[in-house]
């Protein structure tokens, strides 16, 4: 996107409403479900105008009242929550030879999470038909389909445009982005981090970085690229990613079998727990590299938090200790699974009705 | 900073006020003395509105009246400007064995540039002098200092408290940054790059870099301490930093003249326009490694704009050449001098006050 400096825009009363229709939502996101009363406490809103903002929200079928809250002063009033019946997400994951679906309704509560072997030679065919599928199934359930995430690397529009043919819906939002960023999202969101400057680096085929910067902003790419020399030097994927590493700690180990690396991500695992010397000293020369991408990340942008993701997380009791020098940052496995950028793809969507924009569904 | 997910605040009309007011700086700061009917025609709001939020600005002294406009049609309508005649903003840099300090009034104009050679013995008394020295100045003149920023690789907080605990003013904001963030701000800003996405790369004594992001988001630091290989290996700033260049490009050159090293950077220019083959050569070697420092920015944040900065830009027709196909971002020169990071200094606050923080002096 090219810019002049962005001028701010000029802002009404449609944008005050939009702003605390957010400070609700975001309240019951991060909370759980609370009285009118607790959020006006928490919020700095009046209770008027929670009860205003409630109704709306409650109107668009976002909240629902859940009975009456338990707390023993005053009156028993009812509680507010998010309300998952009327819209849904999904994510779709494409990488190490798997394709994965998760769907989440707008509570947060998952739908459905889908694994299948990816055949290669029909990769968008098999991405369509599974969107399709998933669209189906939310659909079925009464829920209007709120956006569809791609998680891909690279992200590819020829992706974008098959799935977006294929699931007919004037108002569905349908985007492909980067892998490792769209597991940032899902770090960011429920791994439990509190960081507003987050790092997730991904041990997948390709060795990526997602940012998180001040809580919203996304960035990241392939930084298994890094090099340092004339042409030919080795890069750091070269030295620090998972297939790398598989081939320096299963010498024995059938390259074909290379496809999806997970079965032979836990033969490291189990042969460095039993002290397998090959497979150690393979690690460490993983964890040492893998440490000096961590510092070029923390060099420019000072992540609070590194998040080891996908096939290192399986790892990582070998690679912190290794890679955790060359870091200010606290750097932590994931505990989100190897879904965590589908996660990611449904959760940006339910982010965007966060911000206060209310989904108007036109079919 | 440690903080959970950014929950956002409520809104009220006091952040209508504040939006609003800042729609009508940053229209001014862009674009020029402008009649209040041309600044409502562009930003939407209504012509009561920019009335009225004029009428606030001419009376905190951020906004005057300059005349009529030369518009043809209908009859000629009184022109509003940014009014540089209550407030200023200085910047001071510490880089290469020079100190510089520039002030400019809130209306963007320079006040006054100063640069003299550090000693490297007693820099902090010769940096809180010359803060003292540049705040009476502008107060003489009947200014008020709105902030002081001090450019510094690394920034340190003894250097704040020295220059807070000499410039006794109990409103002033004093902060330190980072050299390269702070060019970086005002490339943005002056350097007429139009890109929300920018990267700022320092070629001072550290080669560091400085980042925008989307327009505001201010990241950075030391690029040059990216390395890839065992303890010893060279780091980017071996091969890339400008000591090391002059170093190969000047063979004969006295190693202690470099603390300065302006002189040096402009013989290797000579040398090189005259075709000397050690000059040309340590060029392109420097160039092919900036390349891969720039591809490490490229793939982590993808600037729409890359500049070079400090003296980088004195070299930059060689540099560039040798360093662009390591980026898809648009790499070109800084014109803005020697002393961009005190311009930037100097501009982030009023940037500030283009917010709509409206100052309210309290000595």
């Amino acid at each position: 996107m090219t810019t002049t400096r962005a001028e701010p825009q000029p802002a009404d009363f449609a944008d005050v409403r939009t702003t605390n229709l957010a400070v609700v939502l975001r309240h019951l996101r991060t909370h759980g479900p609370s009285s009118r009363a607790a959020i006006a406490a928490t919020t700095g809103l009046t209770k008027a105008t929670v009860s205003s903002l409630a109704g709306d929200l409650i109107g668009h079928r976002l909240l629902r009242e859940t009975g009456l809250s338990g707390n023993r002063i005053g009156r028993p009033a009812t509680v507010l929550a998010l309300d998952g019946t009327a819209y849904a997400s999904i994510g779709i994951q494409v990488a190490d030879g798997q394709l994965s679906a998760l769907a989440l309704d707008y509570s947060g509560e998952r739908l459905l999470l889908w694994h299948r072997a990816l055949d290669g030679r029909r990769e968008t065919s098999e991405i369509v038909a599974l969107a399709q599928r998933a669209a189906s199934r939310v659909r079925q359930q009464g829920r209007h389909l709120l956006g569809l995430t791609i998680a891909a690397s690279p992200p590819s529009e020829e992706l974008r445009s098959a799935v977006a043919g294929s699931l007919r819906q004037k108002d569905l939002v349908i985007t492909v982005a980067q892998h490792a960023a769209l597991a940032a999202v899902a770090e960011h969101r429920h791994g439990g981090h509190l960081a507003a400057d987050l790092a997730y680096v991904s041990g997948a085929t390709s060795l990526e970085a997602g940012l998180i910067l001040e809580g919203r902003l996304l960035r990241g790419g392939p930084l298994g690229r890094f090099t340092l020399g004339p042409p030919g030097t080795p890069t750091l994927q070269d030295h620090a990613g998972i297939e790398p590493l598989i081939r320096r700690a299963l010498p024995d180990f059938d390259p074909e079998a290379l496809a999806d690396p997970g079965p032979a991500v836990e033969q490291v695992a189990i042969r460095a727990r039993a002290g397998d010397a090959v497979a150690t000293k393979a690690l460490e020369h993983t964890a040492g590299y893998l440490g000096q991408g961590l510092a070029v990340l923390t060099n420019l942008v000072s992540p609070e938090v590194i998040v080891l993701g996908d096939h290192y997380a399986t790892l990582a009791e070998w690679l912190i200790p290794g890679a955790e020098r060359f870091t200010t940052a606290r750097l932590t496995a994931s505990t989100l699974g190897l879904h965590a950028a589908a996660l990611g793809g449904a959760v940006s969507h339910l982010d965007h009705v966060d911000t206060g924009r209310i989904p108007r569904p036109v079919d």
